[in-house]
């Protein structure tokens, strides 16, 4: 039986998502949801699902919440959080994983705090999963967790990714590739090349640099970059994927024809959306941490929060940590 | 009257485009076109096109080429290339800017060598031209012509990127914004926080940070970035447009409603196409070397290398390396 604790105070829109999501979850997987935050303001919520006081569904009180604009200083002073509550959740064994769709960095500081560093681990890393265009997963680490890393740092990435990957993403030999800007190892800059001997090294399927285009390719399974290259990526795509909507639409909407054309073509738009829809996706991991942590989206609706629960347990009932703490043990005898 | 040299050989499907794109230039804008490259190859192209002999279309032979395999220690065995041609046109006073869809990093390289660098500007940048939400285009550079900068390159790129702007894209005040991870100016790397104080220093309209998404959202009009940065930004872009078209294309053919639904609305598709079309923009600028120098996407087809006569042609008649001269002999007194 697996036990995921949601803070129902973090995302844009809250406590509406992270409710509806639950009840979707505790339906759909059968998965006991524990709803962290103020109490009466998830009461109110319930309230609107009539018959989820029927589902594995527990509220655990949170006398504070984390807002958008804290800053990580901010947090020691509100340790009653419903981020802070999720993360003891966890550490004391009462959850199996946790997710919040709330200010990312404050949910990062919290994870490593509360949570503490899997053994051997230097810095946990954020992991985005993207669709690719041969309909497999692809994981790519940092997003935007640490800045300015070094090689050993981005080797790290690669092994967590890896394992990830293979026993998360159910991915057979999963392929790592560098992020760079041209195939050849000699194109990149002195953070690839000084990265690539230390991937090379590692006991996995190291591919080489990859480009930017190989985010959507399926050429790899895993993509290691610095946080800050990862995060621009990201939210590059995230930009390109709204100006495409905002173009489509204003397009289809132009003249009678296209109206018509657009009501008998709809199932393919409704296809378009899901396949760079990353609700679908279900939030980023933060690899590295000692529990399962799942990152959404701030904007996240019910059915990223339901895929985030579904990760969260995933990732819960893997082993993943024990095997990184394994696998980083025997990659620093090397 | 303006004279633009071609390197006809370049690109992945030369001359083909390369003929094609400057029939439609000599026809549209009346520019006089220098084709430069194998005399017989362009000959027997130039036949497919009846009527072009009328055009102000002259063929200048030049004996080899570089190919997209020739590393940049290869490019001095190959003096008589079709890119050392076009460059020395522009040299020596023959053209008023060229441009290649060859191998980016040899007609980079080539240029600084045989233009040599506008007085002032430590590194020539490649500079991305993106559509924008607004209808705006947006500038970003470097992307891809220099990696491990430093804050002073990325400031010359602001000021560089600036004028550009200002010059060839007629924008008004152009908003010059870093690209980061988040938009408070803490929000960075090592080298955004030392590039800031240098970028609010020079006489122009620096917005600070901006985020990946903002490459699309219209909010900046001219985008600085490391190289590395700039170049997984435009791959990324350029990935997810093929992933997006791919997914659309296989949607709308899954049965006949959706393909009559397709016909009816394909003007709105032909309208998106064209917005998030880079071949729209004419290809990237080459800021920094005494001359216009507009390196094209290597699988230009005749339209990208019309429009790269265009803009070729505005960054020839701009005065825009003499502005940058001025302006960094400016700042460089501050």
């Amino acid at each position: 039986m697996i036990t995921i604790a949601i803070d129902a105070m973090g995302g844009d829109h809250a406590p509406k998502p992270e409710v509806a999501g639950a009840i979707l979850a505790a339906r759909q997987f059968g998965h006991t949801i524990l709803l962290v935050g103020d109490q009466d303001v998830i009461a109110q919520e319930m309230k609107h699902h009539p018959g989820a006081d029927k589902l594995p569904i527990e509220v655990v009180h949170a006398s504070e919440h984390i807002t958008m604009h804290d800053d990580v200083k901010a947090l020691r002073s509100k340790r009653d959080s419903s981020m802070h509550v999720c993360a003891r959740l966890v550490a004391n064994g009462k959850a199996d994983g946790f997710l919040s769709a709330g200010n990312t960095g404050a949910c990062m500081a919290i994870a490593k705090t509360v949570l503490g560093k899997v053994p051997g681990v230097d810095r946990p890393a954020l992991s985005g999963v993207f669709p690719t265009r041969e309909g497999t997963p692809v994981v790519v680490l940092d997003v935007g967790a640490n800045v300015d890393c070094d090689p050993q740092m981005l080797a790290q990435f690669g092994l967590m990714g890896e394992i990830y990957s293979r026993l998360v993403l159910k991915t057979s030999n999963p392929r790592v590739g560098l992020l760079s800007i041209g195939e050849e190892e000699h194109k990149g800059n002195n953070l690839t090349h000084d990265t690539t001997p230390l991937l090379k090294q590692l006991p996995i399927n190291f591919i080489g640099n990859v480009e930017g285009r190989d985010l959507f390719s399926g050429k790899a399974d895993v993509i290691v970059a610095d946080g800050f290259v990862g995060n621009v990526a990201l939210k590059v795509s995230e930009g390109l994927v709204e100006l495409i909507g905002a173009t489509l639409r204003t397009s289809l909407r132009a003249n009678l024809f296209r109206k018509l054309g657009y009501l008998l073509s709809k199932g393919a738009f409704t296809e378009f959306r899901k396949s760079v829809d990353y609700s679908e996706y279900g939030g980023a991991p933060l690899l590295g941490v000692r529990g399962a942590c799942i990152i959404c989206h701030g904007r996240s609706n019910a059915n990223a929060i339901k895929n985030a629960v579904r990760v969260a347990a995933e990732f819960a009932s893997s082993n993943l940590n024990q095997r990184i703490e394994q696998e980083l043990r025997i990659a620093a005898k090397v």
